[in-house]
């Protein structure tokens, strides 16, 4: 991860055709497959400059410590996905070679679930208070409904939409282009730890690594894979949520825009997308809703459902899941012993189940949701 | 005009059939041709009551009184035009049998020369703020541009509309669902005045009828219709102004609809109309006449330029225009004389002129525009 930059295509394409640890060999001998660098050359109209890459590589290498960032992540309860692991959002192949090699996860939700029912959510961080109430209504709407939203960490639409996320009973998802134990704007610190407890933290940075304005670019990439569906709630002319448009229909997502006052610049840039037909115009929870629900045999009819079917949850999932008592509630490690898995396995699983509509946490503790009773 | 109710679609048929002179024999003698009548009802699934439309024509006919509507008509500085017409706007053809019989029109302005560019501006009676300031700048810089706007006679968005036309150098025309002559509502008193001044005032009513419930929805078609598109800036979801969004479908015209806030229930129409993809999103004057601006092959490039190629104008229409002095500006009794015709005529096509671009008031009496003059 220390090696190349986020989105480093040339990289991705390297670990595709070797994996990780192929490529990385490549780069500690310092020299590439010249069937690779052919290819990568040739015929192209822009070439990469391969040597250049290979450069940096090494330095970035000489630097890296990967074992002390992997005690800096569990020291900060963090974990580290690559792809092929469970909680690993597949949709992310969609991004190519410029998929994140791995992300570094923090907070109790599972993203893989969380993901399954999600909307990005974005706009400016310079929101007028329009597009603040906006934000954190329809995002209350939408995890109410059971869809968990996604954004960035900023303030603005981005933290209105968490607010409100935080507010519903789905999770919220905040990816960042810093590493997950930077709180940038500090004064989102409360925001932050309130998204760990229910919902995740994404960064496909190693802790301690800070925001540049590139990587804020190149993140947005990984909230528009993410989610089913964008919607970009307040963005003037030259907004960075605009970027964040640009992905989400280049990976063939579905694109939303909330109209505004057109006397308000920072409405402009959603009416331009809806003028051009690029989104389309949704005024509330339910018209998002009926936007990204409508693709995907997999989605339940009735909204509020598990969307995962039971016969596809994992060995592990349905244990814990058979353990959790339909009505009275119990506490986590009542439910590892009567699941017969350690008391780590049933948190994370119980938060994987909590996202994809199976279970519910009340004053008593854990218990089946309503809808899941019935299918039990 | 009396003996037949507005829109009413089977005396169209009555009149396209024998003309109005034949229609009106036939009323008169109280029986219709059997032809006509078998035609009428023959293999429709809802053939309409051809009795009752009789019996009700020749009551109305009874208390009709069209030599006292001539003589109330002139008194009022009123005039009235029928089908064929030079001043008759041709695009109402497309209404079929509900076009209207005749229209009694007040006011300075052309008719038909100011519909050429022309856009219809409806929305709620209870316009927000927002709503009225949307209507006034945006028909004021459609009025500036050369292009009129058209609208009802309410208050809100309508009121809001000819206001903001008032103010730039095109016409204001407001169809009334009522006679010329009834001020409604009563407070509209000097803005009704001040569009005859710069604009007209068109009724499909003879003077002194009063405005009734089914006449205003009857009377959106005609808004409609004479426009190149309709503009629905504020609408609640069961607004009268999308009942004229809809005749504007139905006639194949233009229809734009303004954004507004998603929290405001008096733009939820006009969301409804570009989520469905009925209306194109607008959000200046710039926007809509990029809409009603890019059919019609009459069209100008500049937008600002006379509409009507001047080989297209009528002989007297001519002989006016070239009386009209290039900068000093003369009255109209001087423009009669040199044109060689008389004072009501250079009244007439002066408005006429004015609406399509070629002339303009100026302080010292009426002078080319500077676009007309160099093309003179």
């Amino acid at each position: 991860m220390r090696i190349s930059d986020v989105g480093d295509g040339l990289m991705g394409r390297l670990i595709a055709a070797y994996g990780p640890e192929g490529a990385l060999g490549q780069v500690r001998q310092g020299r590439l497959d010249p069937c690779f660098v052919d290819e990568m050359t040739s015929g192209r109209s822009r070439p990469p400059d391969v040597d250049r890459h290979l450069r940096a590589w090494q330095a970035r290498l000489q630097a890296a410590d990967p074992l002390a960032d992997l005690d800096e992540g569990e020291r900060l309860g963090a974990r580290l996905i690559v792809p092929g692991d469970l909680e690993w959002p597949t949709q992310l192949d969609d991004l190519g070679p410029e998929r994140p090699v791995a992300l570094w996860l923090r907070g109790d939700a599972d993203l893989r679930f969380s993901c399954l029912r999600s909307v990005a959510m974005v706009g400016s961080r310079a929101a007028t208070p329009y597009g603040a109430h906006v934000s954190a209504e329809m995002s209350a709407d939408l995890s109410e409904g059971g869809w968990s939203v996604i954004s960035g960490g900023a303030y603005g639409v981005d933290a209105a939409a968490h607010r409100g996320a935080l507010a519903g009973s789905a999770s919220s998802i905040a990816v960042l282009a810093c590493g997950i134990d930077i709180v940038y704007p500090a004064a989102n610190h409360d925001l932050f730890a309130a998204v760990r407890r229910k919902g995740v933290i994404v960064s496909e940075c190693p802790p301690g690594v800070r925001p540049t304005r590139p990587r804020f670019l190149i993140r947005n990439r990984v909230i528009a894979a993410l989610a089913r569906g964008t919607v970009v709630v307040e963005a003037a002319l030259r907004s960075g949520a605009l970027n964040t448009a640009a992905h989400a229909v280049a990976l063939h997502r579905h694109l939303a825009a909330v109209p505004g006052p057109v006397t308000s610049e920072m409405s402009a840039g959603c009416h331009r997308l809806i003028r051009r037909a690029e989104a389309v115009c949704v005024t509330s929870a339910r018209d998002v809703i009926e936007l990204v629900g409508a693709i995907g045999g997999d989605l339940a009819p009735e909204p509020r459902g598990p969307v995962v079917p039971r016969d596809r949850l994992d060995e592990e999932t349905r244990a814990v899941l058979e353990a959790v008592p339909a009505r009275s509630g119990a506490g986590p490690a009542t439910i590892a012993v009567a699941a017969g898995v350690d008391l780590a396995t049933v948190l994370s699983r119980l938060g994987a189940l909590a996202a994809a509509g199976y279970v519910e946490r009340s004053d008593r503790g854990w218990r089946l949701r309503r809808i899941a009773r019935n299918e039990r």
